[in-house]
């Protein structure tokens, strides 16, 4: 695929007292990544779901590996480097940089979400795969 | 009313590189108590909602002084001290102390928010202010 | 002053059970836009600080109202309008639009903090104002 | 070790379009969990890094599996099942529950971190290890 990324300008309220981005906010930051890529080629999260007959595309599984800090005032390009589809699942691989240094690595395992016999349950996810390839994203 | 309140143990994430709580969490720990206090009392946001025909309680204006910082392992104790009702609107006074120390005061200006002719507007807060009174809690 | 904007893409986490934004995250974004504004004129809080012998430049008070809501996939520009000088603190004015629809407006009073005697106290804003004007800003 | 948790109640704030708690925000609660732990056993981060030369507690790596979902009102317990440490570095295990209902699995890897030849570096983490159980901890 194509890479895929958005660039975050670190702010003095990303970091905690030790001066550097709290790391729960890179979760926030890779989240933004995903569904800017479904806005992009997809129009959105709402519009994804309603042609994908969906009810999210919800985290089954996410780890990230933290290589070096991120401080106020550094801009942190954070891409998609590719994504691995399965059956019933799929993995997208990130990673953030600034400039050419790594700051993380980050696996996201997702699902797409269907509603059947009243439980929520993970679906097939080669339509959402076709609607990407359709979009020239993959 | 009765005082209702919570109370916070500042987190390390909860702070910036000063030391002190970053700001907007103390907003999202006055929302926490609001809708604390719609749970305890009306059953929590979905089922106050279904019960007055409502589609949400947002806020339409909201202000905040803060009066001495709060730092890691400080307890918090935030409390509504009370709600002043109008046609379509309510202002629920919150104050926050460390011990006898205030931190912060605020005021949140919310609605009951109802959907007619296809637009969201503010409805009468009537009904919930008798639901509010029917719990116990006024 | 020169207007002093960022934009900010809604993306699905930014928003609530409501499918709106969460109104705390508003107080991030104008923030971070204040922070922006320091990084770009002053090379970021670090340095404003060091340079001005502060502590920080924090909150005293601030407000907000909600004049429409903002929804995944809203391309927001968070501005800000102005900035009024006193002698131990300044006032921010920020708007927010989505194209020309008023999405907030706020006001943030912030100081510049000086230790002093062994406290945190809000010193005098003329140094913080005049490397505004030096960098070009106001 | 014995189990250490808290209790969080879900909030409307908690909660995304879906209607169910925003992943992030589950690290955001096991972070806090560990800074609980610091907080109850050594008085807290800043003084847990004073006592023991260190700059931080830092997380190297963490991984999370979500087994399902959190909503409004429910209230999870989060607690520490065991803490496994190597010579620079400790997995902290975590899980979450809603009564019997595991709602995630997590790990933390995090270290020591001290400051060496201008750097910083994950230190041996036995002084970390022999004061949580000199506190009764472990």
């Amino acid at each position: 695929m194509q890479n895929f990324s958005i660039d975050m300008r670190v702010s003095f309220g990303d970091c905690d007292p030790a001066g550097i981005v709290y790391y729960p906010n890179f979760f926030i930051w890779i989240d933004r990544v995903f569904h800017a890529l479904l806005h992009e080629n997809l129009g959105g999260h709402a519009r994804a779901c309603k042609e994908l007959g969906a009810q999210g595309f919800g985290a089954m599984n996410t780890e990230m590996s933290f290589r070096s800090p991120a401080l106020e005032g550094d801009l942190v390009s954070v891409q998609i480097t590719g994504i691995t589809w399965s059956g019933k699942s799929y993995s997208i691989d990130y990673q953030a940089h600034i400039g050419t240094r790594l700051v993380f690595e980050a696996v996201e395992v997702r699902g797409v979400f269907i509603r059947r016999d009243g439980r929520m349950r993970a679906g097939d996810v080669t339509p959402l795969k076709e609607r990407l390839q359709q979009a020239g994203c993959l």
